[in-house]
């Protein structure tokens, strides 16, 4: 079956293409009577849209939120929560030279073999648009995560082999990159200036930080905490890994090492990233994403088209030359939707 | 609600702890009429079973399968097949002197909090003896994607830092670690021994290779078939992370450099790993994850029990030094699992 | 979980209350590539809408159909679906009185039970009008259906107290209460406008035929066809009853008179309904459902408050006396739903 | 995909045919340290197995209970709850003589154009048989509503035409059809006996009270209370209808006679069976179900084969002649297993 629905209790079914009306979202098992309004959800929306600075590319998605159901008089009442999103730059014709192309690093191929049938239009349901839709149910999500006490923080901890070197949560959000080193976040912007100049891209690693969970989430064997985790993570366009804790570095580890050893006043370590077993300790989760270099470059590539004749193609247009800063908030979203999930499935198994 | 059910159309349940009856596992959404019997499943179960060499634990499971519904006159008839596997090594009286405290590393502490009671068996149910079911499952699920000519294949790519540098298919199963390269084996075994001795253990990274798949597998935009693969391995014990193609290595990368450019041959690079756009490409689908190092073991480890007093802990018993070995058949299986269930998914929509 | 899905395979997701700004559907797991249109939709929805005769209720819902995604170029893509009808007549000054009454027959204290919080405005989400959602989606499936070549067709079979005495598929979009015999539709009507001036109102029985549904169709042991037409249907808010075939009165029979006999032809007669061991057996499927008298009445009736205040109650406002003629299309698109994705259910199975 | 799990958040995976090795059930999402033991489910086993009387078959199903998972010293873990019945009354011979023939009322035909393949051993997976498995993972249910104060009680209403006049739930267990009424059931006994004697069948209606339930249950749209019943129920093989409180007399009342008026002490009457709005009212919850005649008579019957000839058939056999006595324990785990999910959906929304 068709894959637009994420969670089991607490869950969002999402449509939209990039160049369709609308994008939008259900969210449905959302908590009653709790506070919500169209300026929570905005703020996050405000963070993931095009145009925010130098970095990012000048396209204006307004994504001004409207709420249409599931709401009364302030409170969520129940019942599903419909946001929509109108879009307001569709500009089809824009790509209608290259809509018999296969962009390298694009779903075009892949569509097509699958579905048979292709909105070319900038990457159609394929495009990072769709992510908006996630953005505003996760925002949802947030909110019934903030009377729970949980925090959900990801920034940027590498982009073009800049890494960040410390860690300051305060500056995330003041730097064009959304990186936690300051520093290192002049370094990364200037890679990326660089690299629009010629037309590249480059890739990145983004970090996650979840605080305030309680120990005891996570539905073993398979819905494992870091197994939907994952799951949500490689869902987003352009990630091509993730690692918990140690992750890779885990496997060049002893034993005696990589176990996170305990006292009476807990885990002395963790390396575990928070989960163990696939249950939440009660410590931070922390998990990294890789990320990879935006697909649209106006670098001359070989490709092939529908007809299966061979030809250079350039993808011109307004992209991002690297995807990291706007993936944050997806990717905070992402999570919020998987924590509060599992926080009801832990209430269904318990009530 | 509870997570012991994986896939979506092709889908598995199993139960079953370390210590119990048994373990099994009821397969649902079997294409009827397809030959199979007890020894195609045993063949894979053997390759997971402890035992095998110098380098896995000596315990005997003797993991006899009995398919006990689903299959009539040798074929398949659509309704549900159970394999049970009856535990013959139970020796609980091995737990009750660490019965109360958190073993480092181990689910203990986090089933604890998650239930309120815990069966402390042999790790009870977060015991590595649950993927006995899976294997089994999987195991029909190898048999219905052999009939479509797709191939999984995993192996043993690093141990405790010591890394394959040529790739021999034909001697993974000759090795006692299921590497891919016989030189690397030999120095990864005694590696092992070493630590054996000293009771210690290591990590490693797992590869996965799976060729035959059609274009076109995958449902967007949330059940990705990436997603789903890493929400598979994830759900694995010991799994830390995953990567597909160039993986972490993609976030230094130009876009470029990662984009997999095609001519009228097809795609000229696999950076990919097979998937764009959450798809399959008809490419060689590849990903690799990290294992952490056994949890067990007789190394002298901090840690506090369940009234909250610090101890000091030796996990005495049979444990595996280094789990990659045994791990790939878990691998394997839990990939045959997506793969089928993303052809029937796809034989959905298009139906 | 909440309950706002249906289907597995070919599922739709609704949303909106009476008096919001808008109703609406996603529906994922489309067959992409299928000529689809918003006219097509609209025609099933004006079946549905109010106003269409002197024995429905003259407010007015415009509900023009409007598809926001998923369609391209006149055809499926594959991607969900959505379809939005904006609600046009928004007076939900006209409940203000009755806000804190729990209307008797009405959802108004259940909902503030289970939801602690209550939209009072023309019932909110337990309105009829969130059928219109049910409607559109259904049309999406009829569409499919119709290139199985499977006709489904709802009437009217009896009306307080008046039953159908002939069948004439012909008469049945003819007259206003959607009655399989004209004789008796006349009686109907004239039953329903005596009801109507003094407040009052009936329930009745609707039948629903379908035919050309292959053989092999429903999924034992659980989700059998007959068991899903009943969640179906029953999920419809004045349904109170099902029957499938001899229903009801196949308590009265013998086995040798229920039993249906096969020849070379076929089966001699239809007692089953078209579905034996849930499963479809290729004859016409027939069911009937018991429709409850509405229960917006302007007789005076007892009931209490929120805050347990006794008081007398007189639902004023406009009201279908009879449910039945409205309610004729949003049986046959929640038997579309259900038998589309059957189809797939089984093209899964076999794929 | 295939359907045998039924449940969202409590939820049962079965297997087994009429005459495999066992049949059994995997319960998952058990509330974690309830007491519980094989021999309270052993006691519900016995109420549904064959041989409990003269109207009864005499085939001997042992149906001994084991529990080989998710169960710990006596209490339940939160991990999967595995239940086998042994099968011991395997005689798959007796079948063979009619194995290519279609039995009339039985699934044979269906069965073989589903699944192209037929396990013709007593009817397969299409047997009664396989709602031992049901009774079994009912019971864990029921052990959980009774610490909500829940109670299920279900009993013969009617057979053969034979209706209860009264109704004295403490004679229900006394009388070998498990009617509600001493003096019908004598009569209802004495109508199978003659029938047996003649080799036909009778159907009849059961009737199912639930008390306790708190007011709040139910998930609408689509997975209503009533909704959920009525597929729990139709997923029962020989039933071929169900109703709620009124029912079907609901099509004859006017709304001012079937609207349940409250005052300050709650409902004066219960005419919506205890749920509206698809949602439980905290009133007793009531519904009938329509039983079909057993299928199995040894009147000779016209039918074909496999090989689309024409045959008589007779049934021979230990067939029960009504099957209502045994479908009573059968409704009621049905309907604890609704309700046992309802309430874990509850919490998981207010969680």
């Amino acid at each position: 079956m068709a894959g637009n629905t994420f969670g089991e209790v607490f869950k969002i079914t999402t449509f939209g293409e990039s160049h369709g009306v609308s994008v939008g979202v259900i969210v449905d098992g959302v908590t009653p009577g709790v506070e919500i309004n169209e300026a929570y959800i905005q703020k996050q929306m405000d963070r993931r849209k095009p145009g925010q600075s130098s970095v990012t590319t000048p396209r204006k998605e307004y994504d001004v939120v409207h709420i249409q159901s599931g709401v009364f008089e302030g409170k969520t009442t129940g019942t599903p929560l419909f946001v929509v999103l109108q879009n307001h730059d569709m500009r089809p014709e824009a790509y209608s030279e290259i809509q018999d192309a296969f962009r390298p690093g694009h779903a075009d191929f892949t569509y097509l073999e699958k579905y048979g049938i292709r909105d070319h239009r900038g990457s159609g349901r394929a495009s990072g648009r769709e992510t908006a839709a996630r953005v505003a149910g996760g925002a949802i999500a947030r909110k019934l995560l903030e009377r729970r006490g949980v925090q959900v923080v990801a920034y940027t901890k590498e982009i073009g082999g800049i890494r960040c070197e410390s860690f300051d949560e305060g500056v995330i959000e003041q730097n064009a990159v959304r990186a936690c080193d300051p520093i290192a976040a002049d370094k990364m912007i200037k890679k990326i200036e660089g690299l629009a100049e010629i037309g590249d891209s480059c890739g990145g690693i983004v970090e996650c930080r979840i605080r305030g969970v309680v120990p005891g989430l996570g539905e073993p064997v398979f819905d494992k905490l870091d197994a939907e985790l994952a799951k949500a993570m490689l869902s987003i366009g352009a990630v091509k890994g993730i690692e918990f804790g140690a992750g890779f570095e885990a496997a060049t580890m002893l034993g005696s090492e990589h176990n996170d050893a305990m006292n009476s006043d807990g885990f002395l370590t963790n390396h575990s990233g928070g989960i163990i077993g696939g249950i939440s300790t009660g410590q931070e989760i922390v998990f990294r994403i890789s990320v990879k270099p935006t697909s649209s470059i106006s670098v001359p590539q070989q490709t092939t088209n529908i007809k299966g004749e061979e030809q250079e193609i350039r993808t011109e247009g307004r992209h991002d030359p690297c995807i990291c800063p706007r993936i944050v908030p997806v990717v905070e979203a992402m999570a919020c939707l998987v924590l509060e999930d599992q926080y009801k499935r832990q209430a269904a198994m318990l009530g």
